[in-house]
């Protein structure tokens, strides 16, 4: 009926769409292969499609595909609002405000902190030093400095919990410190921010300042509490009367949507809305796991990337990459948050160490930083050039995260069988130690290892004690001075190979496992993961009748993503 | 940056969202309610915020919510495609081609036949009386005739499917051949559509008809053979070395969407390449039934139901109302496919009876249908009159479809716990007699019965033969002459009752199931479905810590959800 896009319109947009989420996909599962956050593959696809690269070399494909202007930019406007809209509902489902209170003084000490150092550098940099803080001339002084306060003081929930789970600090007393300082922050940060873009106003339609201010902090409060009891009340109703799980799904979805338009409608934006929609429906005991799991996975793996990927394509992040600012405010960043975050955590009592480590943690910006960024540069506070800067800050505080905290807790990051798993091996024989040499000779030969050397390590040992473990698994192993990294071979026997274990039953599934001597800890994570997920008969049952080391590999992914979900 | 959408925009597009989401849900569920199909209530529910309904009484509001020009629309427009065309990739998902071929001679016999007579009928009418067919003034003949009998000829599998579900007749022989048909049936109509879709051209760059013909039937003749095999190979590939299910969610996202700029680019609609990217995907194995799961869900209860509810904006379903049209539109689809599947279903040696039934079943047309009228009204093949008759005829022909094939094969819907469940009740006694009289009186009362009557009966029964089931749960029940229909109350009784189960272990859930005397099935239907839901002990530990019966309600339908996806 409407003829705003044409036939030619909708393939663009189809292949707008595929190519963005392709490759956003790709890079993000590269960047996570090397232990980043998957945000900063999703920009860098985007930046490569963009202007930044691709436009270099042939500037039309760009151009057409992601056009500033026309239907399609239109559609793809109003599709990136929904997604990131989407995006803060499901980081709000993930807030847990009840972690908020039981951390209590530490959590708000430490949040509380980490807001204010960092608001009063950025207030006092962008007020006195704002050439050097990158304000372009004719932007309000006032909103300059209130943005670039906010900008150093929020945080990422999502990045931080991730890099947390990464360490096995997650479920730590530290782990929850930084988290609920995140969750509060989070929470402090969009509503200031939500404050600025109201005193921006925003064309003609929009309220008074203080009325929008005003509504913001109700809508806040009334999500926090009246409408937090009424949908916890409401949902085991919904669950009760309506299909499942599409009634929750749907209602989730269309509470999240109303209250995106009436945010918007006050004057700030959509994604504080739905932010708070997730708060309030995230907090209740009756939302199923299952329903939140759907809407994260569609969100987080679809969603999400065509949106972080479009960022990259709008802006040309070589021409408008200022060193010099870059430098600046990643630096300005960096202490405010390290040092702010840093003190709140000494002054409830942490140790010296472990105060630095929840400063870093809560230094990672991740996508918060960069949803603000594109916002203030969308309303026109900021310019190109600072919002490539802030970018680039958010991506280098994520990065540095993890191995930063790793150095100053003198902690690595567990070791999982997946990772290591170098070969599969189909074994005939009965006997321990021909299963033994198999599977020694084909893992050493992978690892350029001398077969002869792996085999007597591992016999060795496995004649001190025998290493059946319960349900049918073995797992002969053995530390070889200066490998470089953990080598794991399967070995399925389907048989039977008795290797001593405690139920009498003979093994079926073999991991020879090689770590090296000078890292005693290798081992035991590595044994402990494989017992873990093999305990489940079910599993090995699966397991036995696999031929090839991909087979292997997506068994024990999907298993470990089925069995993580259900928790 | 692009200046497309303002902020009052986005506030509508939330709003738009929000209200035809909200609406669509609630009206969704309501026909659920009444047996009928979701999509029939979607679309009410966009006929009542149109035109037809809403716009009549204040025009204004339907007017800016859901504009016909401006950015909002450009916006809605791109979305209702991106949904419709994530609507097909599921449904192209849920065939299975291994049954196709299974059901082999009769499957074909009655898909053909059910493609051949329709389309022979609609391409008569279309020709010798268009007129009477509804075509308008100045279309192409030969293009109306074409359109008017795939329309006849297309079936839904999604409400076929459904239909068969709630009969109980899914898994049977008849059930597979009406599926196995139905499948063969969607493929061969869309095939032809998208070849009607080239001969009209669309605009300046759309390529020669003979070129799109040859570019369609290539395209799908390379889905269902190496493209499927080529999927199948990299899934698990997919699943093994990306993050789960992240990987394989954005995989099978990024290729329905290249598939739909693809055949959007060679002239036919983009839904075509998702469905059949959904038909080669869906088909490996290695596509796990969770990551089905996640993308229909979100899929079915998000997308579609804005896509559906979109449709009934459109048009003002009063105005545009041709009766004699309507009417004339109606009987010959049903004629056409009626006798066409049911000659089919003769032929390959079916009884009278169960021939009926098949045609029956394959006379649903739903949201096919309704997909396949808007690409015409879209493409200037018909008019608002004619889509009305087509929407009328596609929602009257599946509404009708379950009560008949439940009158021609005198079978009724199976009952279960969930629908009947009227009282629950917390029990302090451990005396079996006491508890009966309890639960007797607190039912008879909600159903308008004598207690004493209801005790005596059940005691009776009690008294043949105890009703303790393994597992804590015991189901005393009696046949009531006369009574409309099941009345069941749960009692919870912490402290246990001795109801005889040959497990010894005393009885804390039980299930007091009334049943019509002349009914003999529905007990036994309600009885096997308790022994069903409660068989596992998990759920009746749950149970025993519920208060009220939305309590109850929620847990059995949240878990039976649980429960029928794992499958």
């Amino acid at each position: 009926m409407s003829s705003g896009l044409s036939h030619s319109d909708i393939t663009t947009m189809f292949l707008a769409l595929g190519t963005l989420l392709g490759s956003a996909r790709v890079l993000g599962e590269l960047a996570r292969r090397f232990n980043q956050p998957a945000v900063l593959g999703e920009i860098i696809a985007g930046i490569l499609l963009g202007p930044t690269v691709l436009g270099r070399v042939v500037p039309d494909i760009p151009a057409t595909l992601f056009a500033k202007t026309g239907a399609v930019a239109t559609f793809m406007q109003g599709f990136s609002t929904v997604a990131v809209a989407l995006f803060l509902l499901v980081a709000g489902l993930e807030v847990d405000l009840g972690r908020v209170w039981r951390q209590g003084r530490s959590a708000i000490t430490v949040s509380l902190s980490g807001i204010v150092v960092p608001f009063a550098i950025g207030i006092l940099c962008g007020w006195f030093a704002p050439t050097a803080m990158g304000r372009e001339p004719g932007a309000d002084p006032l909103i300059f400095a209130l943005f670039f306060a906010t900008a150093l003081a929020i945080s990422a929930l999502p990045v931080i919990a991730k890099t947390l789970m990464d360490l096995g600090l997650f479920r730590t007393d530290l782990g929850m410190i930084v988290i609920a300082s995140a969750i509060f922050e989070d929470l402090v940060g969009w509503i200031i921010f939500a404050t600025i873009l109201s005193m921006m106003g925003s064309g003609a339609h929009s309220l008074p300042v203080g009325y929008t201010v005003l509504l913001t902090l109700s809508f806040a409060a009334a999500m926090l509490t009246v409408a937090r009891r009424f949908l916890n009340w409401v949902l085991p109703w919904i669950q009760a009367f309506l299909s499942w799980p599409g009634g929750v799904l749907g209602f989730v979805a269309t509470i999240a949507l109303f209250c995106a338009a009436f945010t918007e409608w006050i004057g700030v934006h959509a994604i504080f809305g739905t932010f708070m929609a997730g708060v309030a429906l995230g907090d209740s005991p009756h939302l199923r796991e299952r329903t939140r799991a759907t809407l994260e996975q569609f969100v987080a793996f679809i969603f999400a990337p065509i949106f972080f990927a479009s960022i990259g394509t709008r802006v040309d992040f070589v021409a408008n990459f200022d060193a010099m600012l870059v430098v600046t405010v990643l630096a300005v960043a960096c202490i405010g948050k390290i040092v702010g975050c840093g003190l709140g955590a000494r002054w409830s009592g942490n140790s010296r160490r472990e105060a630095a480590a929840i400063g870093i943690a809560m230094n990672a910006r991740g996508a918060m930083e960069i949803i603000l960024g594109l916002l203030a540069l969308q309303h026109g506070v900021i310019r190109e050039r600072m919002f490539v800067a802030l970018v680039v800050m958010a991506l280098v505080t994520s990065i540095m995260s993890g191995p930063l905290i790793q150095k100053v807790l003198r902690r690595k990051r567990s070791r999982h069988l997946a990772e290591h798993l170098a070969r599969v091996e189909v074994l005939d024989s009965a006997n321990p130690t021909e299963a033994i040499r198999t599977l020694s000779r084909s893992l050493a030969t992978h690892a350029g290892l001398s077969p002869a050397l792996v085999e007597g390590a591992v016999l060795e040992r496995e004649r001190m004690m025998p290493t059946g473990l319960e349900g049918g698994v073995a797992v002969p192993h053995a530390p070889i001075p200066g490998l470089a990294a953990p080598f794991i071979a399967v070995g399925i026997a389907k048989h039977g190979v008795d290797f001593g274990a405690v139920d009498g039953q003979p093994s079926r599934l073999l991991f020879l496992v090689l770590t090296p001597a000078e890292d005693p800890e290798a081992q035991l994570e590595i044994l402990a993961d494989i017992a873990k997920t093999f305990g489940q008969q079910g599993i090995s049952e699966k397991a036995l009748e696999i031929r090839s080391l991909t087979e292997f590999l997506a068994l024990t992914r999907a298993d470990a993503g089925m069995t993580r979900e259900a928790v």
